[in-house]
């Protein structure tokens, strides 16, 4: 009856709520925030405990009773409120050790402050690091299991372990110094990087971006314990009134009366072929009952290898789609993922699907290939293109979670569109890979008509054309290297 | 009662139990022999089946209602049985494509019919595979999970994938071509050999023992399916007597009256340490307020690597040690587990508490770097030296085995034995590591008195001092390369 109620106030509200994701307007935008603003900051508690204690208050519209439950029960919120925000900060000053945090390591604080890991609470200790490597799960005090499939963990070298001592906590700090957080509790152990790599990848081979960027270089040890961040992690990079934290988007969720919430994870431009795939999801769960069916378009925002389309470019290419009603912006909520991207295939994509359950998604739509490469020195893709969803349908901690295997999609070249490619009338199909699709927009080349939006189309030739530009300049691009 | 009522039988029961095991008696093993033949056989069903369905019956004594229950509730058998089995034999006679079993397959083929590994019914099939690497254990049909941590799979190549077809059986035979199973409603799919060497030991150096003997030079094509087998595995190498399956060993746990049963894994001499630990275990249980633990001391008899003692020479140590009465026969059955060593550490320790499990095992005795071994490319262990227990306390489909962690024993100088060993008098306590005793064997000094029993120790001089005369005869052994 509750969620009845809400669908009622349905339609001026989604079609508001659309709009925040991709209005450029800063009235709208600000209220929104205010908005989300109160209710991250709230203490974080379990949504039946909250559902119970705000029950009859002014902002029962915003507990999310009908979503799926956070794993371990509880959505985490490590930012510390006001008025212990100010002591926090004054602490964090007077710890003696800092810990310079790198690119990716303030990725994985923003994921952990707004409980896309819940119920992690901080950087791994190794309890945590030793189950995720060999079982891809946690199990918690009360003998449940939750899925946890890469490592979050904060690598420190010799010198900083010395520095450390007996201290029980360290502070973070970013690029320029300024105190992120603090670390309690401290837990240090060896960081097994062979181990790590070759666990979490299948492979050794040199090449792995992640392993590259983040571990191959970094310390010999790794640190663990409980996180307090001091703000929340914005960017300002034009892009944070897109990154809605699981608490912001079990909000809107529930503002849209969702019961269902269909999560679709990528990091690169979406074409027509994605748009059917998600179309014909929102249909496929309409047909098994439910009545309003949501999806969440979550487009990865952190670390990304140097050959994918970067994030800014994407998410313009996402408005034109948007703008361009391939999706519909009534039932969809476009917003950024904060994580860094591993590129570990069947181990990751469980980490891309129980990111989405703490942010209320209970569908996952899962691919060819998902999260995969090419092998970094073999002539091959890394991963078989079938064991991800094969992995993921079979993870623990993922039961809840109702997996949605991707059906192919391919251009028609009778129908002049994208749609199922239909096996007993192959000839007909054209399959346009990421190579091919860089490559036609690099040369300023149209795909065929009915691939892409032009609007969307336009944004890919544009970035390639700013790193033509960049290279002009003197600068070296992949574009320049690739030509 | 029932279990009291066992108990009052127990003495003379325990003491010819005992005897089985290191007699030389023809007439006694084979007395023996018969007795666990007709159980052997018996239709496999669940313990608690069994027992209601015997109940009453003479065998009742035989049933093993009080010790632990095998994995997935069902010990399995995948011997075939009269009169079925003569048809079995014509048919695996005319299965059109016979797949040659390698040394190792042969020893899975063994693990497997007996239910080591149960609740597997033959080789992997992909799901199980894929669930093997990612999670280290199985998810069954009732949502209950089992641990399985190694790949038990069989590799074809090209040229037999070609030949089967569409088969859906095939037989393998052993090295001469006679046929020892049928493996039924198959199931191919590629062998990620990397990925697969990388996930079970979290590396991919070259120089694993077991990657070389059974995966590197293995097929690129795995082969699933249902196996039957014709005739229990037997090598005729005189230790066949020694190789109780899991059946066998719950009937003697059951004929002794064992309240408690814990397991020894070990691939090595067993010196006065060894022996320390598991008396005093022993003596733990009975402060527990178990009336009777006995001792599984289960020595690994598969593939081992290069320069370990080989099995033969390891059982005849092992013999002398229970004669001296170290170990209390009474107590103590010794019988030789069939799986080949991947020294697989923490990965594989798994494998080795879930299979004494499915033996009757309810504790587990852990050691310091369990199942490991050197990098083979850098100059450390593979594994640190706490994974291992951590791994396996923590590890999913094991919470209903006792884990008892290792204290460590070393040299005490002062009393001139072997003792657990006291941090506060560090000083007073010589480590002798396996290194060192092997080099003490070979040039036929003795260790410090009371560190194994004079008699044991004489099985290792004339074993190395045996390597030392084949390389008299112009055959090379490692003896030789070292001296």
């Amino acid at each position: 009856i509750k969620r009845a109620k809400n669908k009622t106030n349905l339609p001026s509200m989604a079609s508001s709520a659309a709009a925040i994701v991709f209005s450029n307007s800063p009235f709208r935008c600000s209220q929104i925030h205010t908005h989300h603003h109160v209710s991250r900051y709230a203490p974080v508690s379990s949504s039946v405990v909250s559902f119970n204690r705000r029950r009859g208050s002014r902002r029962s519209l915003a507990v999310n009773s009908a979503l799926i439950e956070p794993d371990g029960g509880k959505l985490m919120d490590l930012v510390v409120q006001e008025p212990r925000r100010r002591a926090m900060k004054r602490e964090a000053e007077t710890v003696p050790v800092k810990i310079k945090l790198s690119r990716v390591d303030l990725e994985w604080v923003h994921v952990l402050s707004e409980g896309w890991a819940s119920p992690l609470k901080g950087f791994m200790r190794q309890s945590e690091f030793l189950q995720t490597l060999h079982f891809n799960s946690i199990r918690l005090e009360d003998g449940s299991v939750v899925n946890m499939s890469v490592p979050i963990v904060l690598a420190i070298d010799d010198d900083q372990k010395f520095r450390i001592g007996d201290s029980n906590r360290v502070t973070l700090v970013d690029s320029v110094g300024k105190p992120i957080a603090i670390l309690t509790d401290i837990e240090i152990y060896k960081h097994p990087k062979e181990e790590r790599i070759a666990r979490t990848w299948g492979t050794t081979a040199r090449g792995l971006p992640y392993a590259e960027e983040a571990i191959t270089k970094a310390g010999n040890w790794l640190i663990g314990g409980d996180l307090t961040v001091l703000e929340p992690i914005k960017y300002n990079d034009g892009l944070d009134r897109f990154r809605l934290s699981p608490s912001q988007l079990r909000e809107e969720f529930t503002r849209r009366g969702a019961d269902a919430v269909f999560a679709f994870q990528l990091r690169n431009p979406v074409h027509n072929g994605h748009a059917l795939l998600m179309t014909d999801t929102r249909r496929r769960l309409l047909e098994m009952g439910y009545k309003n069916p949501v999806l969440l378009l979550n487009p990865l925002g952190g670390f990304t290898k140097a050959d994918d389309v970067p994030l800014s470019w994407r998410m313009r290419q996402h408005e034109k789609v948007l703008e361009d009603g391939v999706l519909d912006p009534e039932t969809t909520v476009v917003s950024i993922f904060p994580s860094p991207m591993h590129y570990a295939g069947p181990t990751e994509v469980q980490w891309h699907a129980k990111a989405r359950i703490n942010a209320g998604a209970n569908f996952y739509i899962v691919g060819r290939d998902p999260a995969g490469m090419s092998h970094p020195m073999e002539k091959r893709d890394l991963y078989d293109a079938d064991h991800g969803k094969k992995v993921l349908s079979m993870a623990p901690g993922l039961e809840r979670l109702n997996i949605l295997p991707f059906k192919v999609a391919a251009y028609d070249t009778t129908q002049g569109k994208m749609a199922f490619f239909d096996p007993s009338r192959s000839q007909d199909f054209l399959f346009i890979s990421g190579t091919k699709m860089r490559g036609l927009a690099k040369k300023k080349e149209n795909p065929p008509e009915g691939f892409m939006c032009p609007s969307g189309w336009k944004v890919l030739v544009d970035y390639y054309d700013s790193l033509n530009a960049e290279a002009g300049n003197g600068r070296v691009s992949e574009a320049v290297v690739s030509a």
